[in-house]
């Protein structure tokens, strides 16, 4: 099955925001084994967007749209669609209701435009949009497939890989399976951890492992192709075993989770409870653990202590530490830690203080942290770290330490 | 003049990368007064690379291509063009030269497919690579102008800017100047502000005027052709007085600003200073603030009071207060800001608690929120919110309402 991603927008042509849907759809549908030749971008243009949809009908089994879908005077893509393939639009009692049920939530009006989201081309299959208004849609006319997704990446990517993918599927007779699995590592670069794999990474063929870096982590992505499921998995899981007896300490999850949502899963089976003191991070490590859904039985809380005032004075660090030491020492990493344990009555404490940048701080360098565990009736542990990049990137790669030596912590737990 | 910009590779159709580069143009064509009506990627297939250059020859005045110019088999974009226009390929002596010098410098040993990036099409003016090897070209032929760039950003950027955009503006008789300005707003929805600001959408023109929504904001770019600079500069002012008026209660900064760095500046401008008091949101607003550097003197701290034990231990929450109404309510809130703001010594006090979901929380729907702002000598405000969307939008979009409050209470505070 052949392709062809057509994305619907001037602020697209003009520069205001990167195309990233084709991306995502590409890499989705390569997994399935879709063959991906062109991506189109339109403006919100009538005439130019049915010339690219003739186009595209030429050279594509199937037609995917991202955009255009919206309750706006130059949302067109549906409109433009239906005419073509001679179908009308009619509403949606589901997508109706969850558009008036929205506005009531809100308690927001419902402004008239907001209907002519839940207008769907007649017979298409209706993709649900559980992140916003708008519905997605799968329709057929002759050899062509049509899927209308919405332009914001949380309402799209969420629909596609709930839905959309699905009604694809259905279509494919033979389908020789792309199964691909992602394994998740922080804690070490990328260059070391191809030299540790170098030979697996040269002798790949079927699966093939592409590495990627980000965000201070790494990704391999196994990929294998097989008609029989059952294969595609034995051969992922071969070439996992293999990855893992290699540089499995730095393991962390699959797929799409984050090394947070990793350490609240581990803190809830274990039923730990944490609560953290914050510096130079600021309430992003009690941020990320909290936007994981059910972690009030695990995070206690947490203390911002982005002023010596508050380290001292909430935090009971003693003045004789910041005067002697400063903030950014292991001594006071140490007391932040243990001190907020017992503050918020947990069982472990964490705490970062260091120079985020951009300027020193105390005479020391950005990327100067010093991130410590408390734990009742045991020695605290200090780890001083030092990382380079950006404010933002040095206060984000902190906190995945935080969690990368916690869910270190409790694994040796386990074992011991 | 109309160009049509074709990124070429298949890594892109893989989904491996995301083609930035055609943002990149598009923002900088535009700027000159060069209208982009389609972007398309093709991979490394010579058919479709050349099908995709005999359409853009119909539609395009401007044919702008990124990537295929470098060394290996796959890289065909300058051999399929000059095939197409009818010129031959010539080696550069320059680019030759600066190859050879490149090796040199990093003590490589030069292969032989490394010449080939100094071939250049006969005729065409050479852009030099100042980040790479592989040069740029511009050529002409009949009525379309063709530019080759390079496929690695950090090498297409720079020849673009420094090179490719002047070669552009030579051929332009006339240059209409294209000035842009952005709005951005939070707390009024993309349909309500349009239906505000309708009648000045419709009859829009010169400027232009295009909504744009995403993360419970929404972004007004409005953009003006003239070839006066001062004069577009005036149709964009004009527009925005206009919009101003209707919505300028929601208007909070332009460009690439945050609501958190619009708020960050007011504090430190105003030299007031905040704590917070985080429940649902468990510690995001103080990261977002402390994200931006030089927050020390305005961020007092914070508590992360997730529990309500933490709320009552640490923030002094009545028993009481939890008892009768519950930690999802206007009373907690209040007490939460007043008491926040006391422990930390902050000049304002804010308080976050609602239930995030995705379960309701004390028999609350998610997306109820209650936010509380605490001054010395002040009455207590609070803000009861409803919010639909996911626990994630839910959680950023009460950190936004936190800014959005606190910058109307310092705005006040100004005009009073």
């Amino acid at each position: 099955m052949n392709a062809e991603i057509i994305a619907v927008g001037s602020e697209l042509l003009l520069g205001q925001i990167t195309n990233t849907n084709a991306r995502f759809l590409s890499q989705h549908l390569a997994e399935i084994g879709v063959n991906v030749y062109y991506h189109t971008v339109v403006g919100d243009n009538e005439q130019r967007l049915v010339d690219a949809v003739q186009l595209a009908q030429k050279r594509a089994d199937l037609i995917v749209f991202s955009g255009g879908l919206g309750p706006t005077k130059d949302d067109l893509t549906k409109e433009t669609i239906a005419r073509l393939i001679g179908k009308t639009l009619e509403y949606n009692e589901e997508a109706l209701e969850s558009i008036e049920a929205y506005f009531q939530k809100t308690g927001r009006t419902m402004t008239e435009n907001n209907k002519k989201q839940a207008l769907v081309i007649e017979g298409s299959t209706v993709l649900p949009n559980d992140n916003g208004m708008a519905p997605g849609m799968f329709a057929k006319t002759g050899d062509t497939y049509y899927m209308l997704l919405p332009g914001p990446p949380r309402e799209m990517q969420p629909m596609f890989t709930n839905y959309g993918r699905a009604e694809i599927l259905k279509t494919m007779e033979k389908i020789e399976r792309i199964e691909s699995r992602v394994l998740r590592f922080f804690g070490i670069g990328e260059s070391a951890l191809e030299t540790e794999i170098d030979d697996i990474l040269v002798k790949q063929n079927n699966p093939t492992i592409a590495p990627l870096a980000g965000d201070g982590e790494v990704i391999l992505r196994i990929t294998a192709k097989h008609e029989s499921l059952a294969e595609a998995e034995r051969l992922i899981q071969q070439a996992e075993d293999d990855i893992l007896k290699r540089v499995g300490a730095f393991f962390y999850g699959y797929g799409e989770t984050t090394i947070a949502s990793e350490l609240a899963a581990k803190l809830k089976e274990k039923q730990v409870t944490v609560a953290a003191a914050e510096s130079l991070t600021g309430g992003l490590f009690s941020g990320e653990l909290t936007a994981i859904p059910g972690t009030s039985a695990v995070v206690k809380g947490g203390i911002v202590c982005y002023t010596n005032e508050v380290k001292h004075k909430v935090l009971g660090v003693k003045s004789e530490t910041l005067a002697a030491h400063g903030a950014v020492s292991a001594e006071c990493a140490k007391e932040l830690a243990e001190n907020v344990r017992e503050l918020c009555g947990a069982d472990i404490g964490i705490s970062f203080t260091g120079a985020a940048g951009p300027d020193p701080l105390e005479g020391h360098e950005p990327g100067t942290v010093f991130l410590a565990i408390a734990r009742a009736g045991q020695q605290t542990i200090v780890h001083p770290l030092k990382m380079a990049g950006s404010r933002a990137g040095i206060r984000k790669r902190t906190v995945k330490y935080g969690c990368h030596y916690l869910l270190a912590l409790l694994d040796e737990a386990e074992q011991g």
